[in-house]
């Protein structure tokens, strides 16, 4: 049977909430969470308070944002607050020219159909940040570690004009790679869906400087959506309160703390599926640089949520390749590069991941 | 201290929901509910099969729309599937010509921002419906019952060009109003927050006939959020089935079934309400048609929402006039009338109610 690994559904860390199961239960009565409101005090009227409270430790406890004076807006994953972010960045003086939004190649597939699907006369999507050659105002979108390709980011653009950053954070975790500054953008974007792998929730979340902005973003999901569902603010606080917990009782037994357990899956994952690529001779995956990671206090790798494959020399669309092994993957088309790339999926089940692995090992050069 | 009554929150039901607070309550565990997909089969891939089924049997009890042969979207509140909605019935052929959007007035005040705030080349807002006299094609939603008003409404746009509906049935149920036909439409909305009063859920529906279209507006809501809270959806199934289960377990106690609470509840407040506006002297509210529910077996008025208030000859503004009664409204001019209209919600807790007709019942004419 074809594996669909083409997709980011995180269920790998499942084993682990499982575990953790009795101490994460939500339960909501018929009578409860029923306005729409959730603190009015708050110009993110919708937000919870538990929820803004948690997400504000989680950061703290992790080291990877600053969240002191600056203001977060909870969104319907991260995907609303991307749209909302370019919403409240763009000019306010809605002309026929939409200011372009760019980012650096290979990029995250989904932002160009977050753009395109609004036809919106305040952005357009305008393709690879590093080939900009505008002299026009534009947004630039950093997505650091990079989906697919797991990769650090800085800014690319090298234009003399006007530009505005929004930084999508959501692989800035331990478990994907060292934390090794504490993030202080103007807009950073997170996702409930990659920290803890609780992806049908659509929980995100802005940490914005200007209020201006965060009032802009707040709007855009109150006409949007009219809000965020309460029942998902309430069990992502609950979820980020347990990982917080386990963290501040100092339990003995490490395995129980979610980042060391994740890494640890993560890492072991990345080197069985290094040892299968080297054995297939077909595949190159890149080679991350070790660096300091301030949470866990150690030197590591990064390990993406995301093999990012190139294939050897003499192969021309390695999406075609991994089709032989029964392995989808998602074309390097659909990232802004050639077929010689392909993404796959390196959180799903246990399961599907070893099948995966062996699939790929049988590959051989034609 | 000043009442907001400007708003809709539907909290007048939650002494139903506490009465049924272990039926409706849901335990969601650690583990659960983690995927971002939860029926590959259906091309709506983000809505849980038990609320689809819900939904349909919901409205196969109560009557108020047809399900047979149609296609079921869900959304974040039916404010995103407006939007959706818009989307997938302008032209695709995206031109500087935007397709005007009219709503006979008084419409609800939050379309014209939910169409503003994306500044989209396919779609435009273009006010009264009433008022339409361009001969090019258009889409004209219809909210039957209306907020503000309560009224039923038709189609009203009088042109040769080509109109594509949208119908908005939020109020629909029989609380509200008679259901005395079966809604057939080919863009039908629906909302949880007003059927049952959970809006804090952001659940919405729309019932579609063109498969084509109902694609459309599953892939915006795809672009936009990436689907849809599964807690949301998977509370809203089981609180669905509690209503439906009570009916066709056909029970001996009536006042525990969820429409003869709620119908009774809003014919209380209205009659209460009735008669202090009548002590008033200074405004005036519609006198809604009697009609046969097929629902209830029944003949009876409709119980709106909201009081669609207008100040009677001499005064000039009823925001102003509720202001001094320390009573805050929602002015006309929101809705796309003068200020001689008001509206206040009939959906506030009872304390807050209560409060309200003692305060209106004051009013005297200066």
């Amino acid at each position: 049977m074809s594996q669909s690994l083409n997709r980011g559904d995180p269920l790998a860390f499942g084993s682990y909430w499982k575990q953790m199961s009795d101490e994460c239960t939500v339960v909501i009565k018929g009578w409860e969470l029923m306005s729409y409101y959730s603190d009015s005090s708050n110009m993110c009227w919708f937000m919870l308070p538990e929820l803004r409270d948690e997400i504000e430790r989680l950061h703290h406890l992790v080291g990877n944002a600053v969240t002191k004076d600056k203001y977060i807006v909870v969104g319907n994953g991260s995907s609303q607050l991307f749209q909302a972010a370019l919403f409240a960045v763009s000019p306010s003086d809605v002309s026929d020219h939409p200011i372009n939004v760019v980012v650096t190649a290979p990029y995250y597939s989904e932002y160009k159909n977050a753009i395109n699907v609004l036809h919106s006369r305040m952005f357009r999507w305008a393709g690879d940040a590093t080939l900009y050659d505008e002299n026009k105002p534009y947004i630039e979108v950093v997505t650091s570690p990079n989906n697919p390709d797991g990769t650090l980011r800085v800014p690319m653009v090298n234009s003399l004009a006007e530009g505005k950053l929004i930084h999508d954070l959501a692989y800035y975790w331990p478990q994907y790679t060292p934390i090794n500054y504490e993030a202080g953008h103007d807009i950073m974007l997170f996702t409930f869906s990659k920290c803890t792998g609780h992806a049908g929730s659509r929980i995100g979340w802005a940490i914005v400087k200007d209020i201006a902005v965060a009032k802009k973003m707040a709007t855009f999901v109150q006409s949007s959506t009219m809000g965020v569902s309460k029942e998902s603010q309430t069990r992502a606080a609950k979820i980020i309160a347990v990982i917080c917990d386990g963290y501040q009782n100092f339990k003995s037994n490490e395995s129980e703390l979610f980042f060391e357990y994740s890494k640890r899956l993560m890492r072991e994952r990345w080197e069985k599926f290094r040892g299968a690529i080297e054995q297939s001779m077909v595949f190159n995956v890149t080679k991350y640089p070790r660096a300091h990671c301030n949470f866990t206090n150690e030197i590591s790798e990064t390990y993406p949520s995301f093999a990012w494959l190139k294939c050897e020399e003499g192969i021309e669309n390695s999406h075609h390749c991994l089709r032989k092994l029964n392995i989808c993957g998602r074309e390097g088309e659909r990232f802004g590069v050639d077929s010689k790339y392909v993404r796959i999926s390196m959180l799903g089940i246990d399961d599907e991941f070893n099948e995966m692995v062996k699939r790929l090992s049988n590959a051989k050069k034609e």
